[in-house]
């Protein structure tokens, strides 16, 4: 079940889910290197970065990160249509936990999100908030969540706001089969979890990815 | 019916709608005028200008419109909250009508404006395209849709996208009770009109608006 558009291209989409520090970039690197060592082309969602207008309500925050969105699903389209690889640190879930956290109802914020493609998988990179501090010290005001006073403790808001994004993609879980990876353990092992996920997905890469998966991780 | 939110304030929310050279600016322009010589307090909700980052998709250019539509009403808020009374000049439907035509699907578009207050009342200038044309020579870029590539020719794609506006609105009429002016009327007669269908939303004030119905237009 998803509410999201059916990629008909020929490319996968592969999304990366996970609260702040949960190292979502750290495998997706690895992933894609893994990848292009099998000769797959892979493409990067680069949705990052995207600029805000100051000051912002719930709902422009919301329309701004869609519209970057939709954007990023752009200029990845013509990968998607040459059969590329497409790897998402954060999709559209990202900016829907995000949205429904700030107080957006769910129905707006699947709507907003509807002409996303379907991911070919998600992974879920489960990390308990706690540990997530610690790795990020010192927090940013974004990833703290100041803007929705919840604390003015910058630790007391990361814990309060993450917290409440954690939840969010806990439900989400099922309903957008998340291929859940144990954040806390080594990088190496969450990888090959990863990767055995991954091979699923690309099926006539299979054999290739096989005699690959025992190859050292760089 | 309407999808809208509904408005609770005791402020109201006048939405003059219509194809561009319909004259909704004029039209407002003479009811603030009336309004304030009845003591009322008028803000005008001032949507026109926005930025459009170039360029644009159907996508990008509806949620930057809907940023824009939904700062505008954070704006007017106050307002509303104390009783003033609201006007409009294009209010969420010229947003979806824009949206539509540019082939956003309607359950998108409409969900996309949901947060928008309903109006009291919303009326609607009627004018066939050719006359709308005739008046707003030379035609610019954006009044022609010539993004969407209809024609290469500005009257021929004001033409298809303000015929195409028109008929959305056509559409919208019975589901958001427009209120229907002539606009090929004179400009004083469609005022009269208007300030009949407005003293019917403002009853507090309906004893004093009848007085000065007969006052003369400025």
């Amino acid at each position: 079940m998803s509410f999201f558009r059916p990629n008909r291209y020929p490319g996968k989409l592969i999304a990366i889910e996970g609260i702040d520090g949960a190292g979502k970039s750290t495998q997706l690197r690895l992933l894609a290197h893994w990848l292009r060592s099998l000769d797959a082309s892979v493409v990067e969602f680069e949705w990052r970065g995207f600029p805000v207008d100051e000051p912002f309500t719930p709902t422009s925050l919301a329309l701004q990160h869609c519209d970057s969105f939709m954007r990023c699903l752009d200029r990845v389209k013509p990968a998607l249509k040459n059969g590329s690889i497409v790897c998402a640190d954060e999709y559209a879930l990202a900016g829907m936990t995000r949205d429904l956290v700030r107080g957006m109802s769910r129905r707006w914020a699947q709507n907003l999100y509807a002409q996303a493609f379907k991911p070919a998988v998600t992974i879920y990179l489960r990390l308990p908030v706690e540990i997530a501090m610690r790795r990020l010290k010192p927090i940013s005001p974004l990833m703290a969540g100041m803007d929705l006073g919840l604390s003015l403790i910058p630790e007391e808001s990361f814990r309060l706001f993450q917290g409440r994004l954690a939840s969010e993609y806990e439900a989400m879980a099922r309903e957008h089969n998340f291929q859940i990876i144990d954040a806390t353990a080594a990088i190496r092992d969450q990888q090959l979890q990863i990767r055995e996920i991954v091979k699923r997905i690309i099926p006539t890469q299979r054999k290739q990815a096989r005699a690959a998966a025992a190859a050292s991780i760089h």
